[in-house]
């Protein structure tokens, strides 16, 4: 029993932002050109005493939300730098198992830097939570007030947005490297010497 | 179709080294009170250039040795330092998927550091990996020479004899924690003052 909404979209992605106290998730379906929301929410980890079992939580949580709904891609929002080795190891693990769940259903995963994500959202690298969800209710036409409980999880939505976006700038939009490249591209813009 | 060395053990421990270039597994059958090595190998990953295919693989070949040997227990090499933030997180990914496939499977999972592993086979905890494969040879009955080209394996199987060691040793062998402790453990060594 598929949710209509996953039917009836050309392309579903799932942004997760994996961490070791709470997992953020966000789905977005692509109709036609247009992204859309079609779940998110936030999975408390911090109240399970043992880490394999909050990572066995991740794991089943992420296999679920993919079997439920079909995910074509999976993106996922991962710092690459942290505060330290122990930290980054937990935060690793998180992120693996989380992985698993996508990699055993084949689905392509792409990561990106919590930075970049902002960047792609708003425009500015260090925009703050608060600038990230007004820009999700603008683009993804979302109820504010509904979004606001489910704060932490706009940076999954985010993530699934952001790789939206990224699949859909053309390579071309990226400009030419060089000089040389850009005359290889534009015969017509070269006069005779 | 399980092998008869599986089907005759009284329990059944998984070692596993994951590493982000090669992924080291042991398998140890418990028969009474003996440890016999069942299979031993090493799953090169350095030829793939891919990261998440690494993952993807690490993945299905912890899956694939639960499905085959069915162990009760999985037993981990986790260094909990290294050099810096980076290598942490791949080692903590390259965990992470290892451990998602035993917990897919409700497989339970003890982690040594590599230095207590050393000291329980070795009884010296910076013994080299020529050391601990000579004690290999001799508590497991190996033969040496197929244990050689397996060397880097051979910390895995390690793992998998610490876990066994670990749950043979009695509480009472780590001593009474206080006075108080040992009088309770020991009251007819108590004589009225």
């Amino acid at each position: 029993m598929t949710d209509p909404a996953v039917r009836t979209a050309d392309r579903i992605i799932l942004g997760i932002d994996p961490g070791t106290n709470t997992m953020g998730y966000g789905i977005l379906g692509v109709y036609g050109k247009k992204p859309q929301m079609i779940a998110m929410g936030l999975i408390e980890l911090s109240k399970i005493g043992d880490h394999y079992m909050r990572l066995a939580r991740i794991y089943e949580r992420v296999r679920m939300l993919v079997e439920q709904y079909c995910p074509d891609e999976l993106a996922i929002e991962a710092p690459f730098f942290g505060k330290n080795v122990q930290s980054m190891l937990k935060l690793g693990r998180a992120q693996g198992v989380a992985m698993a769940a996508a990699l055993s259903r084949e689905v392509p995963i792409t990561e990106y830097e919590p930075r970049k994500i902002k960047q792609a959202i708003t425009g500015n690298g260090a925009a703050s939570k608060e600038q990230v969800c007004e820009m999700l209710v603008r683009m993804l036409g979302i109820d504010r007030d509904s979004l606001l409980p489910k704060l932490d999880a706009t940076d999954a939505l985010a993530a699934a947005l952001c790789h939206f976006y990224e699949s859909q700038r053309p390579a071309i939009a990226k400009g030419p490297k060089s000089w040389k490249d850009y005359i290889a591209r534009n015969p017509d813009k070269v006069t005779g010497l």
